[in-house]
């Protein structure tokens, strides 16, 4: 099972494809984060994170997408600009006929470090552990990606067992 | 001259392609909105969006697009919502080459109604006498759309004639 993690954000977007490749081993095949520079016109930085997008998926052929749910954020103007990014994300998976799944914050730092109100250095730590990477993933939100990703495969793992056990 | 106006919202986004004929005479193509279920997944509610601009944008040939800056908004949660239709609104435009122009709400009042504070009926009202409609454009979303078209019209011209008047 091979997952793509999306961290969207207004200037930088992570993203990471983990696969699990026996019952215990994750391994991280890419990751990264596109930035946006802010002098581009909006929808030409949009259709970057779009076809960048596209170029993963069909680079990488993950079998899903997992992407952070958003309640909040720092203000209106923040929330419109990821947003923005966070549409043409799902966008992006969907013209790939992918489902995207969503997580909390929350749930992605319970599942990751075992703890909900970890700190992003808290998760980079854990995430370069699980995925025995020689460093840490950078930039942090290649780091929050891997992370999202490795919390879809926990859920999903978690979901197969679940049924395995009630058949 | 031919504008496609995009009202973008988060159940409603307003579409309407109006066409400046001869320096005076401005003709609405069509209007309309496009309602988007709150029971289907965001990404398949995204995709509609994408498409169905699509669709419209190959139908009539619009050569520039116009919609809605946004600052505020009545919550981050509604924020979101709207940045993430705003998003692929935008992706649309720029998938067919076209560029998109933005275009505050009291600009486009003003352009309309010639008040920036007038309401949705004060615009409604107007964009119908300006088009020279039948009976008034509903939903609301669709005249706000087509409020959004008059109002790049009308600033082009003006940008044209000031041009003309330096040379």
């Amino acid at each position: 099972m091979r997952v793509l993690g999306i961290d969207c954000g207004g200037e930088y977007t992570g993203y990471g494809v983990v696969e699990l490749c026996s019952e215990e081993e994750l391994v991280c095949l890419t990751c990264g984060a596109i930035r946006l520079s802010p002098r581009q016109p909006l929808a030409r930085r949009l259709t970057r994170i779009y076809d960048e997008l596209g170029i993963l998926i069909s680079e990488h052929r993950p079998g899903e997408v997992a992407i952070e749910e958003v309640f909040y954020a720092l203000n209106v103007k923040s929330a419109l600009k990821l947003g923005q990014v966070r549409g043409v994300a799902m966008l992006a998976a969907a013209a790939a006929g992918l489902e995207v799944a969503e997580y909390s914050p929350l749930t992605i730092k319970s599942s990751v470090v075992g703890y909900g109100r970890a700190d992003k250095q808290q998760v980079q730590h854990m995430v370069t552990r699980l995925l025995r990477l020689p460093e840490p993933p950078e930039p942090m939100d290649a780091s929050d990606a891997l992370a999202i990703a490795i919390c879809h495969l926990h859920t999903a793992g978690t979901l197969q067992r679940q049924r395995a056990a009630a058949r």
